[in-house]
């Protein structure tokens, strides 16, 4: 391993160099990574739980900018699993993650990507267990499988809601997509009116996604279906309706929205599309029984988690959103998808 | 979703439709997959056994050639995390797949990259869990976390290898990485005197390598320390003996070789690096101590899998390759590395 002071240019000279410097402190705690010297990890499941597990790349381009730095880049990719797991009720603690670099990176890069998996782990409580690392061209890509325990057969699933169900989102939407729009043209804060700290909490929203994990309890107790929100309401909705073969209602009035984006959206109302279909809000939508909705609110708030009421479950098997007038609207773009034509 | 009549270059409408058609199917078998129509998986592990988790990432261009088949270079990517479990005498019964596609595929493509993975499951025992498929520039990109299940306690591990044990390879050495020559340059198959069922076989150690799934109750019963070979045997040789503490020894001359590659060896003598440094073997490397000898090697016979003592571990710390001549040979290239300069 070469050495790396001053470090600021200098790149690594080996995997294994790299393995041993970066990645393997962010196994420490867990003994089944075996320092990451070993081709698999072990991984324990206590009796009467069960593993959840799931899997999300991040590319730079596609889900994180170029001037994004190292840290904000290493805490969005395992925050966007991480968000997966919170939205099923999961405990996190562990995950896997496989790096492609199109050059051989910085030391100095480095540094900075495993100080943000680093902060991010202690956020969320998991630790590195193995990984895999390559050079292929294209861009930076960062596939994580995060793997979280439930009680055996709690797991908060996506397809089974029933009609009359009602829907609660938590804290605000459309943040995080207002955020890219003013990375992508750095003079909107100024067309928007925004203040220093208004433009500062939406960017943040953007390149820091906090996953919901303190709602865990409430989710398992009292919620019957839930998924996390990463490409807007209203696709994710009309997934959750289709996968528990119903429908669902919802109206934009009641989306919750935060000062600064209610001022974006004063200024700007079309940019309501953001909390509609802009994406990457890392919030949780669930579908809780009439009978538990009061359980899950006082659950949700005494996790300080707020939540709020949007819309309920219907006998479908349309996904109908009323709009500023009160009827049903049409949307312009449905959320992200990377297939559609 | 569009009609795939006749198919050949229709591509998929949706990543909802590429899902349900293509990677819902490989999914049947596996309850906590849901029919892949949520965020995440979940997977019970019975008590008394634990874990043993891998990821490894393929590239076109890094891992495979743009022209293999579909079906190809989807056996490949999960044999390549299959055998990880084989060299740690874990049982795979699940996995999660990331995709990465520079351009929606095609239908035809599709269904011969399902076709590939459902041909692979079948002989490996495992079923996909759950997945993340996404559009971005760059090669096409396969990303499998391969999930196997051990008693507890059990997993052969790479750093416990003790000086004195007896090291063993499975199968030959060399082929695949002839095979990939071959590919690279079609008129070698004739300078090098093969005949046809003799390339044939070389390609095929590339294309389709088979993980030594056979060999799991040998190992854990008999063996200290393995793992499967990828980046031929020198470097992984080190990697074992440095994770281990120790030094090891082996002879060229003790390496396993198929008819093909000796022909072709025989022709070219410098072709035996293929077989140290080659990479793509897929093979199994034991550390095995000597009074488990007899029984690791009738334990694999019973399986039907062919072992080869090729040297031993030692005091070390060096990693030492005795040349045809019997003097320890110096190594042109030490095995595929990603990041060396």
């Amino acid at each position: 391993m070469r050495d790396a002071q001053p470090g600021q240019s200098s790149t690594v000279g080996s995997e294994e160099a790299l393995v041993a410097r970066f990645l393997a402190p962010l196994a420490e705690g867990h003994a089944g990574a075996f320092a990451l010297t070993d081709d698999c990890a072990t991984v324990s499941v206590p009796p009467g739980e069960e593993l959840v597990v799931t899997t999300d790349a991040v590319a730079e381009g596609v889900h994180f900018l170029p001037d994004d730095t190292a840290e904000d880049i290493a805490w969005k990719a395992l925050a966007v699993n991480v968000s997966d797991l919170a939205g099923k009720g999961a405990e996190p603690f562990a995950y896997l993650m496989a790096l492609s670099f199109p050059a051989a990176p910085k030391v100095a890069w480095l540094e900075r990507f495993r100080d943000g998996l680093q902060a991010a782990q202690q956020q969320f409580g998991l630790v590195l267990a193995g990984g895999d690392t390559d050079r292929r061209p294209g861009p930076l890509s960062i596939t994580i499988t995060a793997m979280g325990r439930v009680p055996e057969g709690t797991m908060v699933r996506r397809g089974t809601a029933c009609p009359g169900d009602v829907l609660l989102v938590t804290g605000t939407l459309g943040d995080a997509a207002l955020g890219l729009e003013m990375r992508r043209q750095p003079g909107l804060a100024r067309n928007w009116g925004l203040t220093q700290n208004e433009a500062g909490f939406l960017l943040q929203r953007y390149v820091r996604p906090a996953p919901r994990l303190a709602l865990r309890a409430a989710l398992r107790s009292a919620a019957r279906a839930a998924m996390d929100l990463s490409d807007g309401i209203a696709k994710d909705l009309s997934r959750l309706a289709r996968a528990s073969g119903c429908g669902a209602e919802i109206d934009v009035r009641l989306l919750p929205l935060s000062a600064a984006s209610r001022r974006v959206i004063g200024t700007d109302p079309s940019r309501m599309q953001a909390a509609l279909a802009g994406g990457d809000d890392y919030e949780i939508l669930a579908a809780v029984p009439l009978e538990n909705l009061a359980a899950y609110q006082t659950a949700a708030e005494a996790a300080g988690v707020p939540v709020t009421r949007v819309g309920a479950m219907t006998k479908g098997p349309e996904v109908a959103i009323l709009g500023p007038d009160g009827r049903a609207m049409p949307l312009a773009s449905p959320g992200w998808d990377h297939f559609a034509s």
